[in-house]
């Protein structure tokens, strides 16, 4: 299902990789490694690309890299338009997307145009929803700059803005031609930046994978260093086991769901927080805390087990605290989440490390009682 | 393929057929019949749609036949949502697709949830480009109630809106979950909406039936005086002809292109007059009329083939003139047209009724003279 191999290209053995992502005729190449921007036109020429791109980035990633992707690409096709949005989660709304629009119209972009989104989550997901509907879809490919951007969103196809109800309200599934994962500019990236992607390698190894765990366990300090070799292995094994889930699963259905750990209760507390205390990484590390002690109080998952996962999310960052959030807001924004509101309450649990347990069912009144319980606790329930 | 069948309920045998279109999961059923919004609630049901849905629909609709459909439907569900957008291809827009995001989180529609499009082109490229991209996607289901729409926007999956630089420019592919067409809200259609239609239908038969053709030829008059028997097989036999062919090519690629015929030069002219002097059939008609033209010139479509279908085209309907459209104006839009932009100029021909050529690298100043020939002479050229 997933093939990776290595590039070889001259003297720099092994380091580029390339993971296909099998899904029938929507399948696309990821390659991962290090300084791949000054290579991507050639690269994607290789890949058949034979106009030039319109790049959709933002000012703060362009002004770091932008250089060294355009320099690449003008080489191959000529000068290439770039459309800029704002940075930051609150510009992936619909006036950025008409910005987007616009920017295509004037660029006289047709059916046979194509998207490179250059930046973080933000960016890729909104100029993937860009690319979905305009003219009824045209190819896009992904150049993610966060750890988060590259282990998470460049693999799944979901695309979308934010609407005032709600978060990734709006948007489709809409599969990039490709992704290119240069692991070299993480070395940008702000610390907590940094760290906040980690949570979500860590969900993957949590839900999949201990070899991965026990990496995490042995290289943080080298992954916080942003140590070339290990940020390519945590990248290239995060996707990986993303891929091989959404590959059996395109659309959000039952396997794909197992990629919720942590999301459920860590969107609730972004949005009792009102996206403004966490990173979504941190809150999906403490929506992994909450599943975990639930998990434990159940008994489905052994106290070593759970102490084990809560170490390592402990040892990567400090992260904000759980104080003044209501219980009330938390059950609220908890209940609006478009996946927890389709019926039941469904959690996904991990009763050993690598594997995961769908848990339907949940009865509400005690599932408030856990997170009252642990909202005060926070990881001192451990 | 395409299956259809009598559903023979009681004693009005034979009232009632089901269509299949064909497109793996994504397969859908037409049902076709006189008198169908009664029973749309129950017919639903049983297609497995088990909870409320809500209607998007527009006032003019509502007031002739909304009754119909509603106590249909809450017969079933209980209490329907209903969202009203503005009547007519204005209201086909960004504010209006905004309208209907509101009026779904004001429902608080879920991801289970699902939309009914009643109405005709307008409402169903919108409501279906809403369904297509809230929360990522969610069902709905088709109730077309003109001509046009019952027999080309049901089949396809092409949803979208309009924007201030053209036409359906936003949208993506979304196949409806299911679709009624109640060939007996047709006799509500003002003459003029009804006509518009039949050419949509005439274009079917001349892509792909000349049985199609003979019928229209001598049931006109029963077509246009709204018989029921008539309008039914005109519906029935031109949506086969257009699952056929999507069912084959579901996302426009060579086959479904065939569709066209007519569509180039008749999109062209519904821009160069602003959308106002035409409807999109009747621009359609001209459309259809200069391809024959030009197939004649180019020698590849005999005279008498021409004229038949030209001499079934002026029986329909006294269409508005081409007068005062200016050359230049008519390819400007020719030219700014998605699909004619992407590369050289193609156009679907018929070189014999029922069958179809395209025709790849059509010389630009050849076509143009021919169209400043056109646009002189009108229906004069055959």
């Amino acid at each position: 299902m997933i093939r990776a191999r290595n590039l070889n290209r001259g003297r720099r053995a092994s380091a580029h990789k390339t993971l296909t992502v099998s899904l029938g005729k929507f399948s696309y190449p990821i390659h991962i490694g290090e300084n791949l921007l000054p290579q991507a036109g050639s690269r994607l020429a290789r890949l058949g690309f034979d106009t030039a791109p319109i790049v959709i980035t933002n000012p703060t990633v362009f002004k770091l890299h932008g250089w060294k992707l355009c320099k690449s690409l003008q080489a191959v096709y000529g000068p290439i338009s770039v459309i800029h949005i704002g940075d930051g989660e609150r510009y992936k709304d619909q006036r950025s997307l008409n910005k987007i629009y616009d920017g295509l119209f004037h660029a006289r972009a047709d059916r046979k145009s194509w998207l490179v989104a250059f930046g973080g989550g933000v960016v890729g997901d909104i100029a993937g929803f860009a690319a979905a509907t305009y003219m009824r879809g045209i190819r896009y490919v992904g150049v993610p700059t966060t750890l988060l951007a590259q282990v998470d969103s460049s693999v799944g196809g979901k695309v979308g803005i934010n609407v005032p109800q709600g978060k990734n309200l709006i948007g489709s599934f809409h599969q990039p031609s490709a992704v290119l994962a240069d692991t070299g500019v993480l070395k940008s990236l702000p610390a907590r930046e940094l760290a906040a992607g980690l949570f979500e390698v860590i969900k993957c190894g949590a839900i999949r994978s201990t070899a991965m765990i026990g990496y995490l366990e042995k290289h943080l300090s080298q992954i916080l260093s942003c140590q070339s070799e290990a940020l390519q292995h945590i990248v290239l094994e995060s996707l990986r086991i993303k891929a091989g889930i959404v590959a059996r699963d395109e659309k959000e259905k039952h396997l794909r769901m197992v990629l919720n750990f942590g999301h459920t209760v860590g969107h609730a507390i972004e949005a009792a927080t009102h996206f403004k205390r966490f990173k979504h990484g941190e809150a999906v590390a403490w929506g992994m805390l909450a599943a975990l002690g639930y998990s434990m109080e159940l008994g489905l998952t052994p106290r070593e087990e759970a102490v084990r996962l809560a170490s390592l999310i402990d040892r990567v960052e400090k992260m904000p605290s759980l104080k003044g959030i209501e219980l009330s807001e938390l059950w609220d924004a908890l209940i609006r989440d478009k996946k927890f509101r389709a019926g039941d309450i469904q959690l996904v649990l991990v009763p050993k490390l690598g594997v995961t347990r769908i848990r339907d069912c949940i009865r509400r009144q005690h599932f408030k009682a856990y997170l009252k319980h642990f909202l005060r606790r926070g990881k001192r329930i451990f």
